[in-house]
């Protein structure tokens, strides 16, 4: 079978790999979407996702919708034919963390698509992938592969806007609208929340947050707008902070009120950024980082995809088959003509 | 009557001051206890603290227990011959802060011996006081002053534990143990913490801290026996941040568990700190400010301190008449000899 | 000036009542509209709201709205001309509850149109009203006051949501869909909640609540559907119960999932509900109660009618002017024709 | 091997049972200590706990401390020669309860020594038990077992007081102070809390409570001195309910201060309790169960006793051999006489 694999920076290798044995537990998974992520881009781009390098070939994608084709003999729950978002993580299942509810933050995680560890973990933009049955999420057959493969981004949204805690009527700014942005954006509108107010550099980025949703759309640098807007509101009750630039950190500890809470959902691996810390004390604030998302998460992004609650068709900007997933990345790279590109087979 | 006022750094000087009339709702107190806060330090020693500058004369203080000695013919719940602790804040009351129990965030605050403020706001080390009645808490008549006078640093304390959510069974990191963070460490005994370490550049601190039930005290520096600690525990559930000192915000960042909470206590007005953003996203954490206290918390603390449940009086080091507030600031400022120094009137 | 006086059961007058003299921090406002809410009902129907008797002449109606007509020469905040929905309390803004955000619960709350003290509480339903400044919340001029008028039960509702925690995907059963229950669900839609299951007597209360967006609306005594979707359910996440009855107590705690929320929303003053104790501890049960409202759901309430974030005009099914009171209590006391009557003035 | 069967009410005995065989995953542990609870009292007297009755022989007991004398191939994390205490519960690990660390709600739950399911659970009360390794808590060699035995008892109690949440500085009423509500007291002393008052029926228990830390401890009756308790803390912050009375639950309804906590504990399996369920509505009361102990409390419960910070040995009355089980199930049942009886072998 057919498998992209991203050897260094800016070469990726369609290349023939041998199908793995399927184990009792285990499913086969015809790969049928994979969206691009930001870390996809990084890899590709620069050979690396922050501290995390590329140092063996490593096939990318998290972001996976496919059908199942083979149940292997002690695999519960899924059935060939089923169509499927895929869960992309396998954690322990025993460790407090597991235990609790917060299996995103399990040691032992095995992440698709990732050099964090070693050897790194596969990921998804290959034609055949063998999962354990319960990383199967059963879509109805109507819902097109490209929607069911946002399963993964929406869960990371979700799970950030529950860390957020209650955002009904709450005043919100969400700092870079990049995909994850403007899906928090959508989240968080989904959840109640009064004013959403936007910033990016990308003009193309905040016409799609008018579009989608957003109460304003301010291009970062316009200080004055983000400033009025702000104190009109006596500051942001939340701040989503999904670009991860110290500047974005900066701005939301200067335009969330006190009090208030800002939640680091982007960021790239390593480095430090200087923040204002006696804010933190002086303006008592809850930053908080949110990481991936737990299972619980995932099961309610199915459930809005499939319901329809959360639409997520227009973020769905391209589709181009596996051979061409290094056009894909490149084009899933430029914000001003894209804003979800999927990977199809 | 006289009052200690701070010109300039170390220029501090003890004046005759007119007495204030009294409001209809004010009551006068006779000044006898008042404690040495890290802010007062600064001040005293740099003529400013952080960001805040003295810039016009300044009388420190705000840690002040006293006698009511007069009380004002519209003033309610304060009779002439208490002994009271002095809440040393008044806030607006109708503020969405004070309406919410987060009257330590009013937007109107005036709190006692600072520069933050133009005209900057008097503090307590001065003969007579005049306050509004509701800033007089009564304590019993044979609770020494000395010991009333720690209602306001316990209060900080105790409202930094709230933040802090609960503690019951947690393992807890103390950066710090000055003043602040000797009482964090017993408001978090007191609150039924598991284990708990403490961290300082200061042997004798050190020493203070094992005395006052700290399970561990590790010198800064000593890297390994900190791994090791808080790798037999799984990482700290709690870290209480009171150094302020951007190294021990980095050892905190390291040595929390997954999914714990960091809990920014100390700190000087202004400056920024670099911190390793990824690790709030990956390690999922909380990262809380405190900031002084609710009126709820100093209740609180009157009665633990009233009912012994928390007994200060080791941390009381030595004690100075008001004319000699130069000298106690200086002993006050030495870690190795002093824990908390107050002045007496 | 006439005001709508019930004096025993089934007799309200409209008679002439002096204009009060207005205070310094006070406000004139002519009544405009007023909701008919069921403890009017009780109070006209019955002369009594379970344990609250009329003993005394007294003006009915809580949820009003009006033009300010006067200003006090001390009142702040509100404007002659301003179109205002009025909060119904006065509360004394001191004691705990004020200070902490629950000012819901202070002991000394005066509350319009309540025979729960003596002398009783008159309320909105009398052409001029003598407020106090803040308890006026300005809307835009072109909104109706029969729409301003739903800022109130909207804030039963809103806190009673706030109550019940969050509701972000979360299964919800409202049993009784009288305005209340169908205002519920309406909140809970807003506030995200995944499936919302209605239940009530009344065929035409269900069809509303499906109008108005239930998932389903199942008729007490269908226990077989009922069963039904809540076993696919696993249980319903939440019980919003705005019924008051003892068989909705019981259907609720049989319902809802283990750790499952039962919110007490409606409901007679006095007598006492035979409940199943047990099944509070085997199921870990979290049984709330819910109070009216809180300023912040006010505020909250009055700016989602002015969005229109939620429509509360399919609500309305009828007005009559103040002096056909007694009819109008009579229609919003026949669910078969009437959601929410207003008396219009 | 030897067991302890009761077959109907009052009807007990010792008859040799074989030892089951050992699974790869399963540990053998001697039993050397179990205490007796009022589960195991109303099984033994009335041949039924509420709705679960008797109706197959039934092995008592789970509050179990023994040693580890065979482990099985695949068992880990447990060695032949550990002194453990016995986690009483098996649950599935993947349920959502399971995953959200609310394992004690898991629908598959085996509970030792209860006939709440047929075939019934058998508990403890006899020489050898097999359990999984996971059910193995060791404790160090020098906790003697009746002591290490308390981990059960302790953990409820635990569980209960993480259910009503953060205690510091509040008031708690325990109404019912058998040994449940005697942990209880001593939990939410640990915990924090401030003034604590108990009621209880018996003079032996109150008297208990006073030695073990209760700061007013009223007799069931006395309804002047608790009305003057309640009245003079402004009501009680929290209820903790251990005695599963209606009474008591109307006491705790009365005396809890509005927005207040109820905590119900305890109680019978089965009937119903009249309540004033308009008060949970008008004081905006949270009555929430607690059912059992998580895996976490269990835990926390182990470390406390290891570490002393909860003394649980002034709650140990009696100690009766295996053989004397009816014996000392009469005792535990005389409330006058005994706190904590314990079954040794």
């Amino acid at each position: 079978m057919r498998a992209a694999v991203l050897h260094a920076a800016k070469d990726i290798r369609i290349e023939q790999h041998p199908v793995e044995p399927l184990a009792a537990g285990q499913v086969r998974v015809q790969f049928r979407a994979g969206g691009i992520c930001g870390s996809d881009i990084h890899y590709y781009s620069q050979g690396r996702n922050g501290d995390f390098v590329v140092v063996e070939p490593l096939v990318l994608g998290h972001e996976i919708a496919g059908d199942v084709v083979e149940v292997g003999s002690a695999a519960t729950g899924a059935r060939v034919g089923d169509r499927v978002a895929l869960y992309p993580a396998r954690t322990c299942g025993t460790c407090s963390y597991c235990r609790e509810g917060r299996d995103n933050l399990c040691p032992e995680t095995f992440f698709m698509g990732s050099a964090s560890k070693r050897p790194h973990m596969q990921g998804g933009f290959q034609e055949l992938l063998t999962v354990n049955a319960d990383q199967c999420y059963a879509v109805p057959a109507d819902l097109e592969h490209v929607y069911a493969a946002f399963a993964e981004p929406l869960a990371v949204c979700l799970h950030a806007i529950n860390r957020a805690g209650d955002l009904k009527g709450r005043s919100v700014l969400v700092t870079g609208v990049g995909p994850i942005g403007l899906i928090l954006m959508m989240a968080a509108r989904w959840s109640g929340a009064g004013t959403i107010v936007v910033t990016d550099l990308v003009d193309e980025a905040l016409a799609a947050a008018r579009r989608l949703g957003a109460d304003e759309a301010i291009r970062v640098g316009d200080a004055d707008r983000l400033t009025a807007v702000s104190q009109g509101l006596g500051g942001f009750d939340v701040v989503l902070e999904a670009s991860g630039s110290p500047a974005a950190v900066d701005t939301a500890m200067e335009h969330v009120r006190r009090g208030g809470i800002i939640l680091q959902v982007g960021g790239l691996p390593g480095g430090t950024v200087p923040i204002p810390a006696f804010r933190i004390m002086a303006k008592e604030l809850d930053v908080r980082g949110s990481m991936r998302f737990t299972r619980a998460a995932f099961e309610t992004s199915v459930r809005l995809i499939t319901t329809g609650e959360i639409d997520v068709r227009p973020l769905l900007t391209d589709q181009q088959p596996l051979d061409n997933v290094a056009a894909a990345i490149e084009l899933a790279s430029d914000r001003r003509r894209a804003i979800k590109v999927m990977v199809t087979g």
